[in-house]
């Protein structure tokens, strides 16, 4: 009943070096929980290739599609495309279509060669059409290859949402004024007898909170969601404070 | 010339879920960049033990040392300590000094059992003394396992990162008037030519800056940045608005 999840790797030095401050993860976490896109796990690394081609190859058998940002640009730390085509057993190629906007976007001025390397793909990539930015999201083999640049990537990432199968989940939270130790006899018990409902415990820590410990309870059928949600409500009841 | 190097898995369905907004990351980035601590990578992971364990093997192959956060409380999603143990082929055993804590922590109030699984470990692990929680911070293996909860976190970073050794990195930045492309070429040369510096370059996008490249140089030496930046200067000096 769920859909086939994304993987996502955040590419580049200067996220891990705090050179700038990282957006897109979060960003990309918040918008394929909108569509209900399940997310399986996000990577950071470095602008090295093998590192890259053994995280990509790691995350496509976990998932189904793999979201990559960063490295694509023209420069020598650049290297997403020719790893992402390593770990495909793919060759690099030029696209004419690319080429094609590339020189257009240079029309009469020169453009440096250099420029050119912003044409090259893995072979067999598509271009998926994006409204707002005349260049298009690559994608290959169900790796979509985005720019890190914050407000490019966000661009690029809306055009690649539609073709992601979602599946929203319905959402309920409890609040408990409880510490976790003391429900977890009980909480197990639920979780074990629903294993198809994603149940989490989140513990508060400080005094910022109305509560110690927040439940949520998760699933596509509002259904299951409920049935999940009355166990606990038998259960724990007492701890209850409200509910969301 | 540089340190050791530090991995981070970020363990929870709530990250990757946005019921959260992930902090610990973002955090632990920026305090091992203060400290000079080299930063491999950070990985954003389920609460499923096969997952975090495939991980965690190849976090410890790239880097020495790995820092967790979360999962390790006594509820049913809580798989952290399991799975560590099962990555480092240890058993999972129960600390005498944590459970001593934990009776001491209950007082004369009734301890849930389920609170003494917070006292389990993998079979050797140490606990390093964290003065702002009555908590120390669990390290096996060079593995440190800290919790998901930010403040906590926080606290127990404080702890850990005394124990890891930082080199501060010397960082200059250029900032040009210039496409990537147009000053690739230069770039390559100069970056091919000091392959022991890290130098980065990073577009801007849309008008919110007032440049359209940031360049970075770094390396724990100020000559041998100094010396890059003046091989910069001299091929791109004609694009440089300013610098830092």
């Amino acid at each position: 009943m769920s859909a086939p999840a994304v993987s996502a790797l955040i590419i580049g030095n200067e996220v891990l070096t705090a050179k700038v401050t990282e957006a897109n993860g979060a960003h990309l976490i918040r918008r394929l929980r909108e569509r209900g896109v399940p997310l399986q796990s996000v990577h950071f690394v470095r602008d090295e290739v093998d590192e890259i081609i053994e995280q990509l190859v790691l995350c496509r058998r976990r998932a189904r599609y793999v979201i990559t940002s960063g490295g694509v640009g023209p420069t020598h730390d650049d290297v997403t495309v020719r790893a992402v085509a390593r770990a495909l057993r793919r060759e690099v190629v030029r696209l004419p279509e690319m080429e094609a906007r590339l020189r257009s976007f240079y029309g009469a001025r020169a453009m440096p060669p250099e420029a050119l390397r912003m044409a090259e793909a893995p072979a067999g990539s598509r271009l998926i059409a994006c409204d707002d930015t005349r260049f298009p999201v690559l994608a290959c083999d169900d790796t979509y290859l985005l720019p890190g640049v914050p407000a490019l990537f966000r661009v690029q990432l809306e055009a690649v949402l539609p073709t992601l199968p979602g599946v929203p989940q319905v959402l309920r939270q409890l609040f408990l004024d409880a510490r976790e130790s003391e429900i977890a006899a009980a909480l197990d018990a639920v979780a074990l007898g629903r294993p198809q409902v994603a149940i989490g415990s989140y513990p508060t820590w400080g005094d910022q909170a109305d509560h110690l410990v927040k439940l949520t309870v998760e699933h596509p059928d509002a259904r299951e969601v409920e049935a999940a949600v009355a166990e606990l409500r038998a259960a724990l009841g007492r701890f209850i404070i409200r509910e969301s």
